[in-house]
């Protein structure tokens, strides 16, 4: 099989091109680096198109297993040069495995809610970093889902699925035009919505949640506007002792997430 | 007053020279970029050498009133071009406005250990980022101060202190070479030691902390080593219910210290 050597290669340059939201948008594609993520996009069976790796740097024996299943499965293969690898790689030290995808968008409406499903919203949320950290978290609670509203970054952004270690593959994600379509369906279906501010009066170890319920969290500098904040069944804060006002969004986003998953297996 | 508009200006080189470690380690100086880092670093009295601002950009209201202010005690200033900021600044949108300070090592016998103190402890960590995020956190909680242990990343990079909103000022932050170093310090003080590590039998929320306390943390993927472990007083995991096996560092931490402070407060 050949071994792409160069950085210059036509197909390299449309893969790097899968950084770019406006080439992802177009294609419906996105780019998967690493063993982790690559495993989940996999295992949570997302179509693969192209499947690139390194056999100068991939040592992993999980990798190479998956190397050889996709061979036998028929899928497109690039082996490449570490150096030609590099060129699409995000890392300083990269694992030489990658993988073009099909992105899935979940609509609101697949949303599957039980009794105790926790959805976790996310208002004007602009880092892809803090995204993929959220979608992380949401996971490991077995979240239902992250709902991204309004101008979110996207979760197909390579560093977001980066900081999510591949878990944007499994937790549904679901894009919302606005903060009122969000309500709306909030109410249609009965999911109690918990907003938090610096000002609200309630503690979070404080309030008794009902589920379904949806936490809603807003970007670090302006947080929620004060119509979705009212709109909320609970406002809570997490109490601050320091100097700094505020945690990172992603540090909050967890507390808050751990505490309400806490309550809910309590139940 | 004089504008410097050229990067290849010598000071700014002096200045961009700080990022690296070892120039830090050199001069005992740092480079704090951003509003609330400058102001944290000021209102916390640490030695300013320079300050550094961009009349083109600065907006701020209270920045211009530290201008003012610095000016008033005589404090060297810089004033530079949009462009000539640029060169030196790590933000995408920059402020305008940075300062060069002394840094300001806490030694383990400094720390200041009261009944309900909570100290963090991380074990090789070694993002920048990360580090800053947790030292916010810690800030929040109205910790004791972040015990760095062996090889960890220098809470005055600037990716630190940005992550840290300038925290690392009022933080108290100490350098431990060693594990084993560190736990003497602690018995002998008798702060007891939580650890945290996925195969913890007990459960966060199921432990009953006592204080003054130490919270270990180690790195994401190799965490803590045994010996380390079986030292500490609990040994506590975050249940997790996804896919994904762990959590990010900084949001671990996050959760962790806001059981510990809850309980505390409760006490």
């Amino acid at each position: 099989m050949e071994l792409v050597t160069s950085a210059k290669n036509t197909r390299l340059k449309e893969i790097r091109k899968l950084a770019q939201k406006s080439y992802r948008d177009e294609t419906g594609l996105c780019l998967v680096e690493g063993i982790q993520p690559c495993l989940r996009a996999i295992e949570n069976g997302h179509d693969v198109e192209l499947f690139i790796y390194s056999p100068e740097i991939l040592r992993s024996e999980a990798a190479l297993a998956m190397v050889s299943d996709l061979e036998k499965r028929n899928t497109s293969i690039l082996r490449v040069s570490k150096d030609a690898f590099a060129s699409l790689s995000l890392r300083d030290n990269p694992m030489g495995i990658a993988l073009v995808a099909k992105m899935r968008p979940t609509a609101l409406s697949q949303v599957e809610l039980r009794r105790g499903s926790i959805l976790t919203a996310l208002f004007n949320v602009k880092s892809p970093g803090n995204l993929g950290t959220i979608v992380r978290t949401v996971d490991s609670i077995g979240g239902a889902g992250v709902v991204l509203v309004g101008q979110t970054a996207d979760p197909y952004d390579p560093l977001c699925i980066k900081a999510s270690v591949g878990t944007v593959f499994n937790v549904p994600i679901i894009k919302v035009a606005s903060a009122d379509d969000f309500l709306t369906w909030c109410h249609s279906r009965q999911v109690a919505l918990i907003t938090t501010s610096a000002q609200a009066k309630v503690d979070l170890a404080g309030a008794a949640f009902s589920y379904p319920c949806a936490v809603l969290m807003g970007s670090e500098g302006p947080g929620l506007p004060e119509d979705v904040l009212s709109a909320g069944r609970w406002s809570v804060r997490i109490p601050m002792y320091g100097q700094a006002s505020s945690l990172n969004l992603a540090v909050a986003t967890g507390i808050i997430l751990y505490e309400v998953k806490k309550q809910q297996t309590c139940q």
